[in-house]
């Protein structure tokens, strides 16, 4: 029997989660990630050595490892080199390794694909564009935050909504992307930052237009916490709009949001950030044919998160 | 069936050689490496980090890879940051890659052992020690040289032989290597720089104990030529006499040696750098219960060297 063909879009910990999950089922898994952050060691390389911010890529190099490896390598890949006057300093492992590879094989997507290779991934990781882009937000108040670092970061009043973000300049969609969303059987939605995380893929160009046509169930698993500066405020229902609107469609395959009660020991943590969990409102079965309530909440986490099996386990019956 | 268990002894192009021919058989093979090379990356790896130089292993390493991840492997291996102007600029990736694991599990044994597993090698590479030492030569002036680097890359007058080579301190067998040599059944001594390769592995206290009580066959793979400053004028039984005296044991159970001509137009290249090929002289049967000659020459190379896949049949067959 062929393997269904599962694309996940998004970035950051939501995609972490759900690749670890679904890698231990018979599919055939591509992820998609955008190169579009500006922070950190990822904007050093991008200066020094001109190549699009690795950081998600690596990411997800890691999630979709075989298990036994996962734990070394996503230390590997983590690792600073921190010896102070070292020339080496704060760049992570990980971006080095994608850095190294670009150099050598000429291109950014044909790196990650090495690395997976190198690294005998389950599945495989691609860019949503090679095209070098800055993530910028307009505030409600007209004010435009330009670079996702900024965004993701806010030094703006984070109880402003964001009334739009786009990219400056313009970039196409990496062909084979184009080709994964089109031939997919399912795609999933990760949870994550909706402004800095999921929605920077759908801005690419041809994404929002190969999203319509494919024939995959669209699947949106709702974040667990709204984020200041971002989402502050945001029920269930908003978060779904927000996505659908920037692809242009009425509503998903399924959404699959949380029931599980979140400990009230962790709250409080999130509320010093000013994190809360997102409320399901009754809105949000407009968004969706058929809403998941189910457990996928990890308890044994010192984090809100959701759980990769319990995830993996729901996406898996669908 | 239980695999024969194969240690291949060595360091350099030599180890790498025998390593990527046998990978193909089903063995179970152990590389057992140097750490005490003292220039370049390694050198400055040393110094910044105080790790034990991985350029044997970083070679092994790659040797054992998956067939198909070899090149790319040895690309990104040897890749060295070389954007002027940036902090990364002359590291090698692979001995980066060593480093951050070295780091992270707390020694270069453990580091080479992570990193087999990250790259699913056919077998394991071990340090024959991990304690911290200096190669020194002994001139038949009397004259001392320090340091692996300074032997390799001679300022001394090439054509003066080495009275004799020792470590600056003592440093001791890794338990591990010990036990891999014990129980072996094959033992092969990689063709390699006499002096700065193969020999320093012997150097090491508890190998030549190992090496006598070891049940298992040891076979000698000749070099195809001589190395100014190191092996100058030495014909066959002189690289097999230096072996086994620093063993103390009074013969091999073979010695593989090649028969295929040498082309005329890359001797005349060697002779530039002082380098001939080793004459095949008859004192060397004395040295083995067998001698092997055999076609293990690579044809198809820019170099005067062994052939992996040649080489591999016939140690194969043994």
């Amino acid at each position: 029997m062929e393997r269904k063909k599962v694309v996940v879009i998004g970035g950051g910990t939501g995609s972490f989660t759900v690749l670890r999950g679904l890698k231990n089922y018979p599919l055939d898994i591509t992820a998609v990630v955008t190169m579009f952050d500006s922070g950190g060691s990822s904007g050093v390389l991008r200066d020094e050595f001109g190549i699009l911010p690795p950081g998600d890529a690596r990411r997800c190099l890691v999630a979709l490892s075989d298990g036994e490896k996962e734990e070394m390598l996503r230390n590997l890949f983590n690792y600073r080199f921190n010896n102070n006057g070292s020339s080496l300093h704060g760049h992570s492992f990980g971006n080095l390794f994608l850095a190294a590879l670009t150099n050598i094989v000429g291109n950014e997507a044909q790196a990650i694909k090495e690395a997976g290779n190198i690294l005998n991934i389950k599945g495989q990781v691609l860019p949503v564009s090679l095209g070098k882009s800055q993530l910028c937000a307009e505030l409600e108040t007209g004010e435009i935050i330009e670079g996702e670092t900024h965004i993701d970061i806010p030094k703006h009043e984070g109880s402003l909504k964001i009334r739009k973000v786009f990219l400056k300049p313009d970039v196409s969609i990496y062909p084979e992307t184009e080709k994964a969303i089109k031939l997919a059987d399912i795609i999933i939605i990760a949870p994550g930052d909706l402004y800095t995380s999921i929605i920077p893929n759908i801005l690419v160009k041809g994404v929002a237009e190969a999203l319509q046509k494919s024939p995959a169930k669209i699947i949106y698993v709702l974040n667990l916490i709204t984020k200041w500066g971002e989402t502050h405020g945001f029920v269930g229902s908003d978060f779904a709009r927000e996505v659908l609107s920037y692809i242009s469609l009425s509503r998903f395959h399924s959404i699959i949001y949380n029931t599980h009660p979140v400990p009230a020991k962790l709250l409080e943590a999130y509320a010093a950030e000013k994190k809360y969990p997102v409320l399901i409102d009754d809105k949000l079965k407009d968004y969706a044919e058929t809403l998941i309530p189910a457990d996928v909440f990890s308890d044994d986490d010192p984090y809100l998160r959701h759980d990769s099996d319990k995830l993996a386990a729901v996406l898996a019956n669908i």
